[in-house]
């Protein structure tokens, strides 16, 4: 056993129904008076509502996925000109991230209230677009002081965009555990995510109105946040990263896709994680329990379907090897990568 | 689901056989140049050893039980003397005690080697006592920002005092389960440090001189606090802080003769918990996996045999249920506490 962790100073409040009094005992702690709410133009509504007891200096809705540069210099010039204290955003990823990029440069404290279940809100990582490059980097100054999780709040998300939210934080709890930076206090919190996600996204597509599965959801996302931050990113997101930059595929799906083609080849080299995986998703096998639950919540089951090609395949693969994480348990050769996307592409029964 | 976790900022480094190396580099990220070293005469020369390459301006060796206020003093008057940068200390809980101790007045950082499973290094927590009263607090100041866990260096704790400080850790983990700041997170920890120790311990006391063991127990004995730390003190630890103090009883074997039977009184009112325990113990019940455990460890098994007077049982439950913890899962009533401690007092079989 042998490992440096790193844990972050952060505050979580989890509460159905209270985003409003979490966010006001917050901002309190903070002794801020002039909040700077940062909510694009789908979540205008329910920010005002959460936002209205607090000192509020300005409310920016200008949210853009990716947070474009300039994007990210109105909402910094904003808050200065406001003389702003603290920064409150409610959102999913693109929000959340707005509101790093003005941390970044400014200092403020960020409160952030989640509505999916992207999670950057656990993490001190940062990204901004220029000219459609992407830059990303990591400081403590963007870590979120206190999430304020609100699972009311995410009733109104659509139970497609739950679930394929919900499986890219799937994809996190499950990466970390053969990712660089994995050791057993990360694999903890990953097991525990997939566990919550694993109950709660059955749940959130059978009665998405009910807030049982939204909380289980919520909270697994959360962890699978925390986990994946500590541990870094492993072979299956390099994966996607290669295919989604190569063919342009959508995000979430790519994940899905690919999740149980990456666990069948990596299970074999951590047996210890892949047993607590298959007891965290209730079956015999990791592979079979996240098969299982693919299938219950009817995610997308080949590449070829999100509109890849066939002779992209090759390609790929060599990509893959190139980019290949340190460490990964088992050899990430040309042959192992290219059936793996093969596989993966074809969409044959979860291997 | 309601929770509010405070994640504390800390670092964990896990290696044996590699404080020196850790204590280098954690010493070089502070830029500290005049390090103040505090360990105990029976750590004396192990802290020699792997402090040797350091920049060392302060060996201090006068480490008491329970930090009398006095002690205290001294150590901080020597941290200002000699011009201090940055505390280690090398020792249990009075050593890492000591150190909060200076941290509290003089702001300086700590950097903890733990060669017990105290657990004092993962909380913000301090203690001192002055004329037998003893005085805690809490200050993020006086958290280590890192701890550098060396299994070898606890290869000479003997095992009977391995054990009684693993079992005293599992009681964090425990009592945890329904303390007052009880919450999934903190839960998550403290299970999976009750896996670790109850696979840990049991090697420990077979192979004493093997690191398996010695690195399981170690790595639960610091989920257990950082659980523990989180959760608050539950029902059990306001049992053994009354029985002790009534009747001066040895604190870690009073923790092992109780726990069992504060779990089994709990058990039925956290259903989940309980299972989740089991699992970790991996037995049918989490009651009937302590018991085992308890007995491979050959753990005490009555409060009689610690030397508690039978006629102390009525004014102990009585004592308790003033003091009882807030939120328990089940009611602290006299009749059901009186129960208890006088099941512990003759040593029932395992409820």
């Amino acid at each position: 056993m042998q490992f440096v962790h790193d844990t972050l100073a952060q505050r979580v409040r989890f509460a159905s129904g209270a985003a409003a009094e979490g966010l006001a005992a917050e901002v309190a702690a903070l002794g801020a008076r002039r909040v700077m709410v940062i909510a694009g133009a789908s979540e205008e509504k329910p920010a005002e509502r959460i936002t209205a007891g607090l000192p509020v200096a300005h409310r920016h809705h200008e949210v853009v996925m990716h947070v474009p540069v300039e994007v990210a210099d109105r909402a910094r010039a904003a808050a200065v000109e406001r003389d702003v204290d603290a920064l409150v955003s409610v959102g999913g990823g693109s929000t959340t991230g707005l509101a790093k990029a003005v941390a970044l440069t400014t200092g403020l404290p960020i409160i952030a209230v989640p509505t999916t279940y992207a999670g950057s809100e656990a993490t001190a990582v940062w990204g901004m677009t220029e000219n459609s490059v992407k830059t990303t980097g990591s400081d403590p100054k963007v870590l979120p002081r206190t999430i304020v999780y609100d699972a009311a709040l995410t009733l109104t998300l659509p139970v497609e965009l739950s679930v394929a939210s919900g499986l890219n934080a799937l994809a996190h709890c499950v990466d970390s555990l053969w990712a660089p930076r994995a050791d057993p206090v990360n694999q903890a919190l990953a097991i525990e995510g997939a566990w919550a996600l694993g109950v709660g996204l059955p749940l959130v597509a059978a009665e998405p109105d009910a807030l049982e599965g939204r909380e289980k959801a919520l909270y697994g996302a959360y962890l699978s946040a925390a986990a994946f931050a500590s541990a870094g990113s492993g072979l299956h997101h390099k994966i996607c990263h290669v295919l989604g930059g190569m063919f342009n595929l959508p995000h979430a799906q790519t994940h899905a896709v690919v999740l149980p083609y990456v666990l069948a080849f990596n299970a074999p080299g951590v047996p210890g994680a892949e047993q607590r995986l298959a007891a965290a998703l209730d079956a015999p096998s990791a592979s079979e329990g996240l098969a299982r639950l693919c299938e219950r919540l009817r995610a997308p089951r080949s590449l070829r379907d999100l509109g890849m090609p066939a002779d992209g395949i090759a390609d790929a693969a060599q990509a893959v090897v190139a980019a290949a994480p340190a460490g990964n348990p088992r050899p990430v050769t040309l042959d192992a990568i290219t059936d793996l996307v093969r596989s993966a592409w074809e969409g044959t029964d979860a291997p």
